[in-house]
């Protein structure tokens, strides 16, 4: 007999049949006990009258693997309206050693350094597990999005000879003899990709060497990175960005209906145009100071406030940051001096993803890292490839971890990651 | 006027259109000169008589970015049947310093050393770029293929506190003034979170600190890897990894044809079932010694023409490997003491996946660590994790490059690798 998951018992009622899975519970009442079965798909419900299969029962620990062989049978008062009775009981391996913690309450109330410590059990827990589906599926809408608009995946490496992108911050190693580091970002290598598909994305891990301890920041994330070419200048990119969260959250809202109504998570509607505003009219909005260079958290959510209110979105686009606080790669805004092409999306008052276009002539960034007083020299083995021609281009870069963390309402990412990495965490 | 594609001009002839891309070559005639752009979807040819237009296009080099407004009009003798007239062209950056190499000819006639210098452009190429998106093609097959099977995308951590899989070949690194090693596989963690999903996959970069400079390794690859649980033995695994390999071709062939064409490259055809043959009778066949414990290149060879002649399969599995060639989570063969149940899967004669059911008990854990003299102490977390209940389970990693380097005959792995990384490469 075939196994099958819990969420499939319905069609078969009346028949026998075989599930298997993790012991989630066992009720043991005096004339009838219930054994809760957890797969894949979810929980079933096991009912057991006959003494000598009650025995087998009594004798299962929490998290012990077993098969159930028994009858499909209507039952209002069930999980999902059908329990299996007249059951054969078999565990699958030895007895488990009980996690610590009780994996069937509604919520874990372990504090989450012991999650994290036990992480292998803790990911079983329902809500925990939700979140990764979650996960699982935004990360398969951005790919969808981007494949339906003919972006080509692409693979870059995560060791490097220079620590480019920014020098504070990167993970260094040993290299066959030689100092390398781990990459921070594929910012460089979607540039130049840039230059043989046009339209590229990555989904891989970065690493920053972050020695803060903070509810948002990992030192391994993973990066949903894209890059276009041939723009006409950031709002051309803003409008992919805009497609790919819609796509995002659709493929969530296919793929992951279950896991949202066990975290009770309501998506977010996307607004076919997101609201932008500049950054000079964000401080404004935000009741800042004119001659702030940055938005603070407080801003941000001013102006999610602000978006909510007058426009009706979560997400809202802040527009012509200032220069001075963009990467050198940043295109300019040609308008307004000073001011850059570059923006960031925010959503609910928090940033979730940081764009722009970027310089596309070689002449541009001799200029620009002159001016920051920085040497061309690290960075050789990528400014010198806008000699041969790239067009103009921009792109963007969501946090996964980040991204799951805000629709779900997680306090910390930690919450909505497998096995974070941080300054504390190197296992499990 | 929006920009259309090279791929997109038949169904405008007739009309004024607008296309942008780089010069991929010059013809000058006496009376005409042509202008071929390449972009995203191919090439384009342009019509020049005016003398004007001339004069800017004899003064393009090869690779700056244009942009050229023209009319379509049908040429039976032009790439595709149409061609572009009456163009205006104008430059959408500086001239570009030509590759040092030409872009044009069929073949890259520059050594595979300069091409990997020069990988910014050398990646421009059609051959080259053909094999980076038949792998992009992959890789949504792969996913696809399992996604359709109830598996659930992962992310685990490519930093990790032991040094785990094999003592050797590993890099290592300082994370906050801790010893830390670059992970060598996802191996562990996807066996954890069968606990957690029953079937998972990750798409993502390891690493291996590999001293020998061959065709055929890098230090950084992108592994394919998924597992499994709730299996009868490593005869399930096989199944699922005849289908994945199977939508792995599949979508190849859908998304991937002109690349396919490109490069001359025939798709393999996947038999319903692949042949099977037990080590010993492998051995037998490929006329090895008895006592061997591996299989040479040429009895791998050997195999790979026993199972075309024998059973018209380009792929042949090979089980029941000595245990003592494998990985101390490999399970063994209840019915064949000292073989195991791990397989490889052989395609056209050489090795292209390694897979097998593992161990799923924490006190046979103990004791094949035991047996081979291992110390528990750098497997702990991940040992311990088996005390707490997991199902019969197995698996396989595909070496993504190594997959499309066979397809498509390359004779190195870096002719399909954007910017490889080995024992010499760290840049660019």
């Amino acid at each position: 007999m075939q196994r099958i998951l819990s969420d499939q018992l319905t069609p078969h009622i009346g028949d026998p049949v075989r599930i298997a899975g993790w012991v989630h519970r066992r009720r043991l009442l005096k004339s009838v006990a219930f054994l809760i079965v957890r797969d894949a798909a979810g929980l079933a419900q096991v009912v057991v009258t006959d003494p000598a299969v009650r025995a087998t029962v009594e004798a299962l620990s929490e998290e012990t693997v077993v098969e159930v062989v028994g009858t499909v049978v209507a039952n209002a008062t069930a999980p999902a309206g059908v329990e299996l009775t007249d059951p054969a009981v078999r565990p699958l391996g030895p007895p488990a050693v009980p996690p610590p913690f009780d994996l069937y309450r509604p919520a874990l109330t372990a504090t989450l350094p012991t999650q994290l410590d036990n992480a292998p059990v803790a990911l079983r827990h329902p809500t925990r597990s939700a979140a990764l589906r979650i996960s699982a599926a935004a990360v398969a809408g951005f790919r969808a999005a981007l494949d339906a608009r003919r972006f080509v995946e692409i693979h870059t490496p995560k060791v490097v000879a220079s620590s480019t992108e920014s020098g504070a911050n990167v993970f260094a190693l040993d290299w066959f003899g030689r100092p390398a580091y781990l990459a921070q970002s594929p910012q460089f290598y979607k540039q130049l990709m840039v230059g043989v598909f046009e339209r590229v994305y990555e989904v891989g891990p970065v690493f920053r060497a972050e020695p803060h301890d903070t509810v948002r920041h990992l030192a391994q994330y993973t990066s949903l990175d894209a890059e276009l070419g041939f723009v006409t200048d950031h709002r051309d990119v803003m409008a992919v960005l805009r497609d790919t969260i819609a796509g995002m959250l659709d493929t969530v809202g296919e793929r992951a209906a279950a896991a949202l109504a066990t975290l009770g998570v309501e998506l977010p509607a996307m607004p076919a145009q997101i609201p932008a505003v500049h950054f000079t009219e964000a401080l404004r909005i935000a009741g800042a100071p004119a001659e702030e260079v940055d938005l603070a958290p407080a801003h941000e959510r001013a102006l999610g406030e602000w978006a909510r209110r007058e426009h009706g979105s979560e997400f809202v686009f802040v527009t012509g940051y200032p220069m001075a606080k963009r990467p050198f790669y940043t295109h300019p805004d040609p308008a307004r001096p000073g001011h850059s092409n570059g923006f960031d999306l925010l959503f609910r008052g928090l940033e979730l993803v940081t764009g722009g276009q970027r310089l596309h002539r070689h002449s541009d960034y001799l200029a620009a890292l002159a001016a920051r007083g920085e040497p061309v020299e690290p960075y050789a083995g990528y400014v010198d490839a806008f000699r041969h021609g790239l067009p103009p281009h921009g792109g963007f870069a969501i946090g996964l971890e980040r991204f799951v963390a805000r629709l779900v309402g997680a306090a910390n990412i930690r919450e909505v990651t497998a096995f974070p990495r941080d300054l504390h965490r190197l296992t499990p």
